[in-house]
C-alpha cells in the first residue's frame, strides 16, 4: 500500500462535528497518476479510502459515536481498526489538475489517501448492489 | 495491512454478472476477531473492503465496465488499481459466530478481506455524508 496523495484542509485534529462533516477539503493526487482522474467528475459522489496514519492499535469491542452502544469494531467507523483504512462518501466539487475539491472528508490534513472510487447511485438499488 | 478473514464461496473466477451480484457470499472472520461482530446485525447493509489479491499491476486509463467509457481508474471500479482495495456495499443476512453470510460480493472465493464497516443510511441524506 501507498499513498496516491494527500489530505489537504484546517483540521490539525480529528474532531468528527458538523463542522468537519460539512467542511471543504482538497485532495492533491501524485502528478504521475493525474490522468486516473479521467471522467471522474461524470459522479457527483466519490468514496475516498484513506490511511488512518495516526491512530495506534485497536479495540474489538468499542463505544461507537453513532449511538453510544459499546459495539464491535466492524459494527462502527473508529479510526482504531485491525487494518487502519478510512472510508468517507463525499460530495465531489471540483477537480483541476491533480487537485480534487470535496465536501465532508472527516480525515485531517496530511491524511494519506490509498484510493478514490465513484459512487454509482445504483449501489442502492433493490437490484443489486453492483460495483461497475 | 493483514487479512481479517476471508471470502468463501462458488466463484473461482471473476464474472461481474447479474449471478455474481445478487450471488451469496460466507466471510469467515479469524476467530480472535470475532468480538468485533457485536451489533454489527443492527446494520443491514455493510461495507465489505477486499483485497485484489489476483489482480496485477494497474492502468491508469481503462475502459470501465459501468458504460464502457474510456476512464481514470479512479473513475471505475476495476481491479487494476494503484493500491488493490476492492470495496461493495453488500446486504448482510446472518451472522453466526465468526461467519457473515452477505449478498452481493463480487469477491472470488478465497479473497482477503480488509475491514467490514457498517453502511449508514444517512450516509446519503442532505445535511452529511457521516461516518459514525
Amino acid at each position: 500500500m501507498c499513498p496516491i496523495g494527500y489530505v489537504h484542509n484546517t483540521f490539525k485534529e480529528a474532531v468528527f462535528d458538523e463542522k468537519m462533516y460539512s467542511s471543504i477539503s482538497q485532495i492533491v493526487l501524485k502528478e504521475e497518476l493525474q490522468d486516473g482522474l479521467k471522467n471522474i467528475t461524470d459522479f457527483s459522489k466519490v468514496y475516498v479510502l484513506f490511511y488512518f496514519d495516526r491512530s495506534e492499535g485497536y479495540d474489538l469491542i468499542q463505544k461507537r459515536r453513532y449511538d453510544g452502544k459499546l459495539s464491535g469494531v466492524f459494527a462502527s467507523r473508529s479510526p482504531k481498526r485491525p487494518n487502519s483504512i478510512g472510508l468517507t462518501l463525499v460530495e465531489l466539487l471540483e477537480v483541476k489538475g491533480n487537485m480534487l475539491t470535496v465536501r465532508g472528508l472527516d480525515a485531517i490534513d496530511g491524511t494519506p489517501v490509498l484510493d478514490i472510487k465513484p459512487f454509482i447511485e445504483n449501489d442502492l438499488a433493490g437490484d443489486g448492489l453492483r460495483s461497475p
